[in-house]
C-alpha cells in the first residue's frame, strides 16, 4: 500500500468514532462506510458523514484505503477477526491494546490512539489533541503520520509499551481526577450545597499545571501535614464510610508523597 | 464598629496572605502593618504593600479597621491568644477552623475564606474567586460583605458547619485531582516520558466539568466495568506498589459508584 489515504471506513459508532468520523469528514476525508452491530446507530453517523451505514461486518467494502477500529476494547479482537480485509491498512483507536491484537492476519496495521475523552454529545476540534501511532512498517507509518497531521498539531510515533504505559496517566490524569470531581459533586449535594462555588478552584487548578509540576503546588491539609484538619475531616465524614476510606487513603498517599521533602 | 473598613493589618505573610495582601492594597484598602513571626517574610510582604512589618504581636496596632489573621490552621489559636484588640473587628480566613476559635475573648469577629488554592509566586485576581463569610452580628457581616464585594464578584454568607463541609468537598476537588495529576506525572518519568502529552486532556476534563455533571461525563476501565484492562494495569504497575494500590483503591471506588447505575 503506497497510495495516500482518501478513503475510510469507520468500523464502531461511539463517542471516539463519532469525534474521528466527523473530523475526518470536515476535513474532505472520504468516509464510506460506517459500521455499528446497532444499525441505527450506523444510520444516525452515516448520515453526519455522507457515509454507508452497516451493520454485519461481511458487508465491509474492500475499497476503502484505511480501516479505523474504533469499538470498545473487549471488543477490539472479535471485531478484528470478522474483518476480512487482506492488504489495506487497518488500526485500532484504543490506548491500551497492544498492537498485536492484529496477530498474522494483516499484512498493513497499526495504531492511531487519540490522547483525549471524548462524548457523542460533544464534537472537538483534533487539533490541540495528541495522536500516537504506530504501525508494522515505515510506509503505513508514513502514511498514518500524515493522516494524523491533517487533523493535529501534535502527532507521535509511540511503542506499544509506552502508549499503554500513557494511557495508565492518563487514567490518574483524568479519570481519577474526574472521580474527585464526582465526589466532591456528590458530598456537597447531600448536604443542600452546590459544586458551582467550587469550579474556579477546579478550573485554576488544571490550568496551573499548565506552568507548573503538579508536585510542587500540592497544597491541603495532607501536604503541610495538618493532622488536627485531617483528623476532623475524617470525623466529619463518619456516617459517608465510602467518602471517609478514600479521604483517609488519598490523604496517606499524599504524606507518602510528600516524606522524603520533609 | 459602625464604620466602613479601611485600615487593615494583615496576620501572616504565606500564600494567602500575600495574594490578599496584594489585591487589598490593589483596591486602595490601606495596608497598615503585616505580622509575621519571620521578620524578612514581613518586610518583603510589607514592601509591596506600604505597609509597617512587625515580628511581634504585641506591636500590632490598636488603629486598624479589621484584623485579618491568615496564618496556617494549626497557629491560629495560639494568634488569635495573642492579639490585644477590644472592639476591633477580627476574622480568620480558614476553611476548616469554626467561628468559635474566637472564644469570648472579641465583641467583634468572623471569617473571610476565599475559596481557592494561592501560591506566593502568582498573584491571581480575586474577581472570580468566591469568597464565603460570617460574622458575629449583622454590622460585621454588612461590613465584611461591603469589602468582599470589592474583591469578588460571588460572596457568600455561609455557617461555620457548610463552610467546614465546602472545605471538605474542595479538598477532593482540589487537592486530591492535584495529587492525581502528581502520580500521573512521576509515573510518567520514571517511565522516561513526559506529562505534557496529557496537558489537553487535564484541560479539556476540567473544563468539561462546567457544563455537566461530573458523574455523567466519567469515562475509562472502571466506568465501562472493563476488568480485563483493569487487570492489566495493575499487573503492569506491579513494582510500584503505591501507584498500584491506589489505582485499584480508586478504580474500585468507581466502580462501587456507578454500580447503582447498571
Amino acid at each position: 500500500m503506497t497510495s495516500k489515504i482518501n478513503k475510510i471506513a469507520i468500523i464502531g459508532s461511539g463517542n471516539l468514532a463519532t469525534n474521528l468520523a466527523i473530523n475526518l469528514s470536515n476535513k474532505d476525508f472520504d468516509i464510506v462506510q460506517i459500521y455499528s452491530r446497532n444499525i441505527e446507530n450506523a444510520i444516525e453517523l452515516a448520515k453526519q458523514t455522507n457515509s454507508e451505514p452497516i451493520s454485519d461486518l461481511a458487508l465491509l467494502t474492500k475499497q476503502a484505503d484505511l480501516y479505523i477500529v474504533a469499538v470498545s476494547d473487549s471488543a477490539i479482537s472479535e471485531v478484528v477477526s470478522k474483518i476480512n480485509i487482506k492488504n489495506k491498512l487497518v488500526v485500532h483507536t484504543s490506548g491500551s491494546v497492544s498492537v498485536n491484537v492484529f496477530g498474522n492476519k494483516f499484512e498493513n496495521f497499526g495504531i492511531f490512539y487519540s490522547l483525549q475523552t471524548f462524548s457523542k454529545s460533544t464534537i472537538v476540534d483534533f487539533n490541540n489533541i495528541p495522536i500516537l501511532i504506530e504501525a508494522n512498517n515505515i510506509q503505513n507509518l508514513n502514511n498514518l503520520t500524515n493522516l494524523a497531521r491533517c487533523l493535529s498539531n501534535t502527532v507521535r510515533v509511540i511503542s506499544s509499551e509506552d502508549r499503554q504505559k500513557i494511557h495508565i496517566a492518563a487514567v490518574f490524569a483524568n479519570n481519577f481526577t474526574n472521580h474527585m470531581y464526582s465526589l466532591s459533586q456528590q458530598y456537597l449535594e447531600s448536604n443542600n450545597l452546590d459544586i458551582e462555588l467550587l469550579k474556579p478552584l477546579i478550573i485554576e487548578t488544571a490550568h496551573k499545571i499548565l506552568d507548573n509540576n503538579p508536585k510542587d503546588i500540592q497544597t491541603g491539609p495532607a501536604r503541610r501535614n495538618d493532622k488536627i484538619t485531617i483528623e476532623k475531616h475524617i470525623e466529619m465524614l463518619k456516617n459517608k464510610p465510602e467518602f471517609q476510606k478514600l479521604y483517609s487513603f488519598v490523604s496517606e498517599s499524599i504524606l507518602n508523597f510528600y516524606k522524603s521533602d520533609k
